[in-house]
C-alpha cells in the first residue's frame, strides 16, 4: 500500500480524540495529507505541528469552522473542498469527530421555572430550547452538511476513491444513559444518518462508513462531564474511572481505529467499540 | 376505569395521524379532554368539530404551534400546559405526533451546485442547509421542548398521574431506507429521547414511554412521498400499496394504539409496530 496517498479530513481537530486520531494517521499511514477544523486557529496550529514533527511531508490545511453555525460551517466546508484535488487520492477518510456534551441533566429539568433559578445557583441549567436546538445543530445537522457536501465531491470523481466516512461515536448511541439526553440522541442520529448513506453506497461499494465507539477516555470532555454531573453515583464512577487509571488511552483508542481502517475489513455502518477491536 | 380522567396533548393535530388519534380517543375514552396543536387553526378546528360530534362533553383547547420555530413553541407550549390543571386527571397522555417527511433524496444530493439546479428544475433540491436545519428543528428539537416543559410539570403535581409520552415512530427510526434520511434520523433520534426519559424514570414508574410505528398509511404524508420519491422501485411500491389497498387504514392504527395505551401493558421505551400489536 506504499504507493496510495491518503487524505485525512478531521473535524474537531484541535482537542481530545481528534488530536489523537491525527497523531495515529500521521504514525500509521506512511503518505498522508490533511485538513483540519476545528473553531480555534491555535489548537489547529498546535495539531499542525504535531503532525509535522512525526511527518514533515505531510501536507495540513487548517479551516476555523463553527459547526453550530450551519451557514457559516456550509460555506468554509465547501471552500474547504474545493481546495482539494480529490483525483490525487486513492483513499480519503472524513473523521466525522466533532461534537459537544451537552447539559448534563433530566430531560425533565432542562429550562427551569425563573423563580427557582435563583434557588438553584449553582446548577447550570439553560435559560431557554434556543441552546438546546443549538446543541443539536452542533452534532447532528453539521454532520449531515459535511457528509453531503463531502460525498457528493467523492461521487464526482471519475476514478472510485477508497472512502470512508468515519463517526466519533459512544456507548451512548446505543444505549441510554439518564441525564446524557442530548448527547444519547446526537449519538443515536449520527449513527443512523451513517446507516443511511451505507443504504445508499450500495452500487458504490468503495464508500464505506464506520462508528467508531473509543471508551470512556481521558480527555478534556471527560473533564468537563466531572464538572458537570450532578447525580453523585455518576460522579464516584468518573472519580474511580480516574483514580483507578481506567480511562481509555485517546491514542490507543485512535490507533486502533486506524489499524481497522487500513485494513480495511469492517462491515459498513458498524459500531464498533474500542473494547471488541 | 370508568372514573378516570385523561387529558390527551396531540401535536401535529389538524392532519393525517393525529386527526386518528382524537377520533379514536373520543371514541375509546370515556371521560377525556384534549389540548391539540398544529400551525392551521382551520384543521385545529375541524378536528375539534370532529371530537365533539363523538363526545360533546370533551373540553378540547386548540394552540397555534409552529414546531419548527423553537423560541414560538415553547413559549406557546408553556403558556398552554399553564392553562391545565394536571392534578384534575389521573391520567395524561402526551402524544408527540407532528413531524415532515423533509427531503427524499440521497444525503450527497440534498444540495446541488447553482449549474445544476438549472439542469434539474423538476427536483426539488434545497437551496442551502439552512432548510435541513429547519427539518431537523421540527422533527427533533421540538419533541425536547414539548417533553422536557410537559414532564416537568408532570412531576410537580403531588399525586402521581398515569402517565405516557408517546411518539409517532416508524419502520424508520429503527431500519435505515435510502433517500429517507432526515426521515430516518429524525425518527431514531426520537426514540432515543423517550429511552432516555425512561431510563431517568426509573424511580416513578407511572411515567412510561411508547414509540408507535403506525405502519404504511393513506395520509397527506403519503401522497407526499408519492410526489417526492424520484427511484422508480419505490414510487412503484407505493403505488401498488395503494392499488392493492394494502395501506393502513389510520383510524386502525391509532385505534390499536390506544387500546394498548388504555391496557397500560406495553414495556416502558418499547418500539411498537401496528402489525405485532
Amino acid at each position: 500500500m506504499s504507493q496510495v496517498k491518503t487524505l485525512a479530513l478531521v473535524t474537531g481537530g484541535s482537542r481530545g480524540f481528534g488530536v489523537a486520531i491525527c497523531e495515529q494517521l500521521a504514525k500509521k499511514v506512511e503518505n498522508i495529507d490533511f485538513s483540519l477544523y476545528a473553531r480555534s486557529q491555535q489548537g489547529l496550529e498546535s495539531t499542525e505541528k504535531l503532525i509535522k514533527q512525526i511527518k514533515p511531508s505531510a501536507n495540513v490545511n487548517l479551516f476555523v469552522a463553527d459547526f453550530g453555525d450551519i451557514a457559516s460551517l456550509q460555506s468554509v466546508w465547501s471552500q474547504s473542498l474545493k481546495k482539494v484535488n480529490f483525483s490525487e487520492y486513492q483513499r480519503v477518510w472524513l473523521f466525522n469527530n466533532h461534537g459537544s456534551l451537552g447539559p448534563i441533566t433530566n430531560v425533565s429539568e432542562y429550562v427551569f421555572n425563573s423563580f427557582l433559578i435563583f434557588i438553584d445557583m449553582d446548577q447550570d441549567h439553560l435559560s431557554n430550547f434556543k441552546e438546546i436546538e443549538s446543541e443539536i445543530t452542533l452534532n447532528v445537522t453539521s454532520v449531515f452538511v459535511t457528509s453531503s457536501l463531502f460525498l457528493k465531491e467523492i461521487k464526482s470523481v471519475s476514478t472510485p476513491i477508497e472512502t470512508s466516512v468515519i463517526n466519533t461515536s459512544s456507548l451512548a448511541a446505543i444505549q441510554p444513559f439518564d441525564t446524557w439526553g442530548i448527547y444519547c440522541v446526537g449519538k443515536a442520529a449520527r449513527e443512523m444518518l451513517l446507516s443511511v448513506i451505507t443504504a445508499e453506497c450500495k452500487d458504490t461499494p468503495n464508500i464505506k462508513t464506520l462508528n467508531w465507539s473509543p471508551g470512556a477516555m481521558g480527555t478534556d470532555m471527560n473533564k468537563e462531564i466531572l464538572v458537570k454531573t450532578k447525580d453523585e453515583g455518576s460522579k464516584q464512577f468518573w472519580e474511580d474511572m480516574i483514580k483507578n487509571n481506567k480511562l481509555v488511552d485517546p491514542n490507543f483508542s485512535a490507533g486502533k481505529m486506524i489499524d481497522l481502517l487500513i485494513s480495511n475489513t469492517y462491515t459498513s455502518a458498524a459500531h464498533i467499540d474500542v473494547a471488541d477491536a
